[in-house]
């Protein structure tokens, strides 16, 4: 039951709508297949959201909760807010990140009511951690998005890090976990740019 | 039923996915609060996802189907990628933006398998007749969340517009119509700015 009064608990909820805004700053490797410009948080969320609407039907799992994979994919990077991108083949990064990522959910989801705050931030552990059909399957799309992005722009952010064929099957482990037919088009899809000389082999 | 084969619906579904990558080149008048650059559809898309999270209890609405809320809004701008955005105050262009988002519609929706695009079609059709609970909160959210950002950025497209109050009160007509304590916070607002100079009275 919410503590504070209806008025000043809408306040709490449009002031994270407005710091999120924030979200839209942050940029990542990959680029746009048009205009080649960087993509950000906020507009790679959304498309997320669109790969699970098209693509939801490809999910091994019997029975997938859409509802809870959009909420975790709308909520998934609201972390990089404070803590940046950590590219995906920076090891380096990644070593730091999950406590970087902590502090960030911390002050991040404790801007909204408490109720909402444990709620959302129950959406993003479970997204981090992995282990249900609905992470899995938000997890698979968040690695499928950029692969796609990096092949059809003639693997501008492989080529631009230096990232090897045997990285980017390595990293698309959970599209193998959520779904045959998908991971079956990301490997010819890796076989490609391989063979196309956008992505290094080995 | 489908009836492409497997790896044939999978590819017009991976195409279109390729496709709505060009609504992140799509420009809106507001900025960001941040960097004053102005915002692209698939992030105010985003955006207006994280309110209906946040915000779907204030819905007058007795039962919200939040889940086709958010369907809704995923989709509800993609005509754009061919008919451009309407700026919310152009009168000019809104007596031809019925007939270019239509025939977007057929194009970009057509892309997808015919279950799909059927589907997806349907929810942009709701959206755009604002019949349906969902519907009218999803107007509401895709009114709020500009005046918002105007709001915390001086009016920076409502000056830069010479729009005045009156029109920004009657623009958000779907608030009222979703939510009585949204709405008073969307009132005060518009009061707020016309008394710091932001918002033309009148």
């Amino acid at each position: 039951m919410p503590t504070l009064p209806e008025s000043s608990r809408l306040h709490r909820q449009i002031e994270f709508i407005v710091e999120v805004d924030r979200l839209k700053e942050v940029l990542r490797r990959n680029v746009l297949t048009v205009s080649r410009r960087r993509e950000n948080d906020a507009e790679h969320s959304w498309h997320l959201c669109l790969c699970v609407l098209v693509l939801a039907e490809h999910a091994d799992a019997p029975r997938l909760d859409v509802l809870r994979v959009l909420k975790m994919l709308i909520v998934h990077d609201l972390v990089e807010i404070d803590a940046g991108d950590t590219f995906a083949y920076d090891t380096e990064g990644a070593s730091q990140q999950h406590e970087r990522e902590g502090r960030a959910a911390e002050r991040v989801f404790g801007l909204l009511p408490d109720d909402q705050a444990r709620e959302l931030r129950a959406l993003w552990d479970e997204f981090e951690a992995r282990q249900t059909p609905e992470a899995v399957f938000a997890a698979a799309v968040d690695r499928f998005q950029p692969m796609l992005l990096n092949a059809r722009t003639e693997g501008h952010s492989w080529r631009e890090h230096d990232v090897k064929a045997s990285q980017v099957m390595a990293r698309g482990t959970p599209i193998r976990e959520a779904s045959a037919s998908l991971w079956e088009y990301v490997a010819n899809m890796i076989r490609d740019a391989v063979s196309g000389g956008h992505l290094a082999g080995g």
